[in-house]
């Protein structure tokens, strides 16, 4: 592989420039992204040169699209006419359906890969990019397209592996109801409380210990990235917050009860043993 | 101060004894607990000798009640008799309303000094003792008794200032209204959470990140820990829980406004500017 092309050249897009240099790809960086984007990727090595869409797309042996998710469905749309004829496009998209569906109709089936690298952070933009960004992380691959049998998947692979990151095969439809749960209803949990604490008690700030700390993490994520998942996961994330919210009305009712369930989950997750 | 008793040498009275001992404090520090607790807090170097309530009661300058909150009550109410004419009393009770109810009823006002150290951990026992429990941890005493003009109080203060604490000075209602925001309804968000994924989909782990991680934390705590806190404080529990109810159920008429309401709430306890 002679080049890869990073569109939208974030945090996790520069991060995946960042990391494929440290894993030892020799070929070329391109960024897309807005100038002043480029030349802060350029800034920190996350990119060799800065390209247009439409350069990228004819010269480069993969894409990967790590915009938010509109976006991704809009390059999807218009890709084709200046494609390579072997050039791979993969996405970083963190709902895989919708994505998935649009790649059906507007690309051949073959030059799709939907992936999901589960990484990322409060911090924003390129200049939080970390070669380690994936090290340890899940990396969710369609299953329907991973054996696509395009030698760049085959490379691609490879480095998903090199980073540290574990590969996890899924449907997108089961990858988006997992996330509404695992992803999502966490997000909208820790939402919520903060604002409850913010409109009701503010005050509690003076008692505030380790637990509200943990609690109010993902509050402080941006709804910019989050109208995007939201919206194209909508019936997957509203049936595990209502499913949240009758828990949260009956638990009352055998407090001991949901303890004990809620923290087998807990451990299990941890891979505790009871 | 020549003796310091500790009622209840668990994680708290047990990294009570050894933070004691790390500041300096040359004195007996004895145990009132089972045998076989004793046993180990021996061990760990937390205390100096076990001995029965009575003669705790009697021979100590100084009592921390460190059991869970219905022990802290069954044992102010009994304590009287035997207590020293010179020994304050103090605890470390999760909530501060019915503790300081009873110590009123029982006890003369000036031998009894409600406290909270807001410290703690998954794990429990005086295994999990540790010195450096409350570096950096509120310690909150009752507004209306920390100038209590004992002796005793003076230098039990001024050790929470060398354990590394900050001394937070409220009324024991306004600590239990504080707390059901800041630490119980974060609990109960968090059990609710947890058991709401192993009921509907547990196979979500799957695709688990830090984001579940962070927020599934406090649901392993321990049932025994929490029903007496979550009874001792159900009336503001109540209001906190039915007011996260409702802004769950809420918050789907503008997203937008509680992400960055959420925000706010948690970049402000962070000490970040927005």
């Amino acid at each position: 592989m002679r080049q890869v092309a990073i569109v939208g050249v974030g945090l996790i897009g520069g991060s995946f420039g960042l990391a494929l240099r440290k894993a030892g790809f020799s070929g070329t960086i391109v960024g897309v992204s807005s100038e002043r984007t480029i030349e802060k990727a350029l800034a920190c090595g996350a990119i060799d040169r800065g390209m247009t869409l439409d350069e990228a797309a004819e010269s480069s042996d993969l894409l990967f699209l790590a915009q938010p998710i509109y976006a991704i469905m809009e390059t999807l749309e218009k890709l084709l006419p200046t494609l390579g004829r072997n050039t791979l496009v993969t996405d970083a998209g963190s709902t895989k359906r919708e994505i998935t569906e649009t790649a059906a109709r507007f690309l051949p089936r073959d030059l799709f890969l939907g992936g999901h690298p589960m990484a990322g952070g409060e911090k924003r933009g390129v200049e939080a990019a970390r070669a380690d960004l994936f090290v340890g992380r899940r990396w969710v691959l369609d299953v329907n397209r991973f054996n696509v049998g395009h030698p760049a998947a085959t490379v691609f692979r490879k480095w998903i592996r090199e980073f540290g990151a574990q590969e996890v095969l899924l449907d997108p439809k089961r990858h988006d109801r997992l996330v509404a749960w695992a992803s999502h209803l966490p997000q909208l949990a820790s939402t919520a409380l903060a604002s409850a604490i913010q409109d009701s008690m503010p005050e509690a700030q003076t008692v505030a210990g380790p637990g509200v700390m943990d609690m109010t993490r993902l509050a402080m994520s941006s709804w910019d990235l989050w109208n995007d998942i939201l919206a194209t996961n909508s019936l997957e994330v509203g049936a595990a917050l209502d499913a949240y919210i009758s828990k949260l009305q009956d638990m009352r009712q055998d407090m001991a009860r949901e303890f004990a369930n809620g923290s087998a989950f807990a451990k299990s997750l941890r891979g505790e043993n009871e």
